[in-house]
């Protein structure tokens, strides 16, 4: 299988940097091939403007004009090169690994810019369905469906206080922006997070533990269960896409997007 | 008061421009000062590197190495002069109106960068307390305690499937990053967000509406309550910042970081 491997750390020297050793052995080991996108290396632009569009001269990048000019660069293949090649890599890959240090509980902006600049309009979202047009496919659906994605975050918080009630939010659902909204949104079959706390001193036995975690898990990459998130078109939802009233009855918040 | 506005959108002629607008107004009105932050046009930088801490020659940034050169760089007042300039500003002001589209779910990058960059260890985070050393400030105190934030997002959501069972997710969760794991964790007072829905088709009369709440919100940033957030050190958590099971009992998820 073929694996994209994203890395938004800007010191390869660091315990995210050996990580990322850790689980391309892993998938060396296993036969796989792989493409790292390691973001600081390449020097990625992390913001959206115009020069993204220059196909599209003289477009405006109002709301929708962002969509809109992403659109149809897309369409026309006039999107800037880096895009493109970063989208290459992902119509190759079977799955997705996603590693960052947890920052303000989201990603580096460099790696935000990343779904920023390369998820566009006509390739991630605003999808419809060929044979009925007013079909959006998005959540569970749309081109990237089939592919695997695995996000991987060190944090320098203990495990406790991102658990279910822990102080800085139970971690899947601080997470849900990329974990739901952005990699389910685009139709990727998202596997459970996997997460190194207290991240910031880390001794020798933990180092091995964090390692041996990143073995396992990227070792079972297509043996895992992939997050229960329920799919739009598949009954869950009204037509507003609300859940239906008898499902996860009475409960309010982002777990309920979580079948069974 | 002191008003600092945080713009980050790619086009001042957008819905968004045209918003932001109505909230100087507003603040002008009523005889406020303000600043405003343009990112874009600023060209801010939105990636934390090593430039950042050029007074650190031949620092490491692995993850303890990120926050201990941007801890070394604030305290002896060699960060890069683009952050020095925000930190000025933020410590003038005494509200923030943070104003972005939402985009995955989240910050564009370059306002992501923002706070990645300006909220350095030392500043909005690792800040003890004088009087007791091994008492962290964080969580509704610290160094930003006292000033009020409010958050003015753009979506192309409907509202309802942003709403407490909407698909999208319920938006002050999706925003639980900012609101509380960022400007709540830095000691701010965050006020319930402000959104404006579909806001990529919008009418006349749909643009009064949003104008009108903007005004509204704007001209009431000092009279509208908090969101009711739970403090570190008030005795809600134990000391593994797990909340105490009398709390929001059996519950999990977000919602349990609210009090009443």
């Amino acid at each position: 299988m073929n694996v994209l491997w994203l890395f938004a750390h800007p010191e390869s020297s660091s315990l995210n940097g050996a990580l990322c050793e850790e689980g391309i052995r892993t998938l060396e080991a296993a036969g796989h091939d792989y493409r790292i996108s390691d973001l600081y290396a390449m020097k990625w632009k992390a913001t959206v403007d115009r020069d993204d569009f220059a196909g599209e001269p003289g477009g405006r990048l109002g709301l929708s004009g962002v969509a809109g000019a992403s659109k149809e660069a897309y369409r026309s293949g006039t999107l800037s090169p880096d895009i493109l090649a970063e989208q290459e890599k992902l119509d190759w890959a079977d799955a997705v690994v996603v590693q960052f240090p947890l920052w303000w509980y989201g990603m580096p902006a460099i790696l935000k810019g990343w779904f920023d600049r390369v998820f566009v309009k006509g390739y991630a979202y605003g999808v419809t369905d060929p044979r009925q047009p007013g079909r959006t496919l998005r959540y569970g659906e749309g081109k990237l469906a089939g592919k695997r994605a695995l996000v991987l975050v060190s944090s320098g918080s203990p495990e406790a206080a991102l658990g279910p009630r822990g102080i800085n939010g139970q971690l899947d659902q601080v997470l849900f922006p990329l974990l739901h909204g952005t990699l389910w949104y685009a139709g990727m079959s998202v596997l459970p997070p996997v997460a190194v706390y207290g991240a910031d001193r880390v001794s020798p036995e933990q180092y091995e533990a964090a390692a041996a975690l990143v073995r396992d898990r990227v070792g079972a990459l297509w043996q895992t269960d992939p997050l229960p998130f329920r799919t739009q078109n598949g009954g869950d939802y009204d037509d507003e896409l609300v859940l239906e009233p008898g499902l996860a009855s009475d409960a309010t918040g982002l777990g309920v997007h979580l079948a069974g």
